[in-house]
């Protein structure tokens, strides 16, 4: 393992000397990193995993496509740019090892591999790092390549929290330290002192939907606005994988839930569209706080 | 408060003297419990919670109904019964302080019973059993009034739980338990060492069905079945209420989420209509199992 993500800021003029390699998942988060990286002068790889990224937005930057399996042929396509770091970003459905249309690189590190899919997202998103940089490269976090991306502390939009809402930001923080060791979810609906929803598997997008039936149905009952999302990373969290990202659809899901805001942890969760998300809390009448660390 | 729920066994006769009131909420567990206690020699006086209890179940025991909020209405009964213990049993939505028509005795403990409603399940339930208490009356458990309504220990039916589905159980265990301060949810899916779900406020069934969900839409993905939903009330928590509770139904449920078997605490968990539960697992290749203390 190389040093911790901090020490390769993009900052450090020497390490923007050649291009990173961002391995690019589903989802818009991809595009915005690659952007961002490129505005603070790094150039960037954009590699793109066949039938999950985004073909039109990956199309606007330096790209090439490998197929989810094809780690040969990733180290290849590396080596041959002289690419010395690299960056996963972007969703990825977990896929089954028998799915997989592994290349000889892949086949070689089989038991690595099989290794890295049996366990949690964070297990599996470990090992195949552990993989490149077996190979000498270095794989780093977005908080590397873009920091701009990520959330501030104290108020970020939106009215301030009243008490209730601090205690049950609270409540939710040490719900999440509490599942650290599982690694499971990185977020939790709490409201009036109430945990409304523990998220696993099914993601933060489809945990709002619930709590927002919850409501419908009677289950969970509060007058007016009330309750916080918390999306926190786990404890001790390798930050390189598997960032917890808001955006503006998370803020509409959230009032949609009938919450009174949205919390996440500062530099340690991703805001995709800043001011959008910014705009979707104030149009909500929903606050957006960053937990200091 | 009085003694453990286990000083309250039935086995005592001179408590089997005086009619037991059991407070019923919604469900089939109220007559169920009222069988179990009946057919154990112990007389009972089933409370029905008007608009929330079963009318047709509860009519066939000795029975009275009182409105949710009408507490003062409530120990006038018992007192003029000459019962001296109660036991809360059957489902309930949260009611909001607002929505309850609350009668003079509840309206002289307003302070109490506020308190009680703000936080989670297990607070409220254990401020409504403060307030009984502290007019006298003795709150006891189902394992106390029913004792073969709970789970055994080891295999209760189906197949032998092979080694992973071993080490899911022990994983959901253990995230339970750290999720025991929480007050939150007594259920969790753990399949090949990841966390499926976790349950807060939408209950077992809801988290079931959304596992099953995951399965379909391949984010949870794994070959035949897999996984294991394992329940268990909170560490220390007050057995007089909301013991967690399985049935035919869970087990159904759980075959339909892909899951290779259920796993409850033994003597800790209730196991509704154990005859066609045991059918259930059978029927449908889960195993059943008891965990141990």
């Amino acid at each position: 393992m190389s040093g911790p993500a901090a020490d390769e800021s993009a900052a450090d003029p020497a390490d923007k000397a050649g291009a990173i390699a961002i391995v690019c998942g589903a989802g818009g988060f991809p595009a915005a990193v690659a952007e961002a990286a490129q505005a603070g002068g790094q150039p960037v790889l954009l590699v793109g995993l066949r039938g999950i990224a985004d073909e039109a937005a990956i199309g606007r930057f330096p790209h090439e496509w490998v197929r989810l399996g094809e780690i040969g042929g990733l180290l290849k396509l590396l080596k041959s740019r002289n690419i010395a770091r690299m960056a996963f970003v972007g969703g990825l459905t977990r896929p089954e090892l028998s799915d997989l249309r592994l290349d000889w690189g892949a086949v070689k590190r089989l038991p690595e591999i099989a290794r890295a899919l049996k366990g949690g997202d964070d297990h599996t998103l470990r090992g195949i790092i552990g993989i490149f940089e077996s190979e000498g490269l270095r794989v780093v976090g977005v908080d590397a390549i873009a920091p701009a991306l990520l959330a501030g502390a104290g108020l970020l939009a939106g009215p301030t929290p009243e008490a209730q809402a601090r205690a049950d930001m609270a409540q939710a923080l040490a719900l999440l330290d509490a599942l650290s060791a599982f690694d499971c979810g990185q977020g939790a609906v709490v409201a009036n002192g109430r945990v409304i929803a523990v998220e696993a598997a099914e993601g933060t997008d489809a945990m709002l939907a619930r709590v927002a039936e919850l409501r419908r149905n009677g289950r969970f009952r509060a007058k007016g606005a009330a309750g916080v999302l918390v999306k926190a990373p786990k404890r001790g969290q390798d930050l390189r994988i598997d960032l917890p990202a808001i955006g503006p659809a998370t803020l509409a899901a959230a009032k949609d839930a009938g919450l009174a805001g949205v919390a996440v942890s500062a530099g340690r969760v991703l805001v995709l569209d800043k001011a959008a998300s910014v705009a979707a809390a104030r149009a909500n009448g929903l606050f957006l706080w960053g937990v200091a660390p």
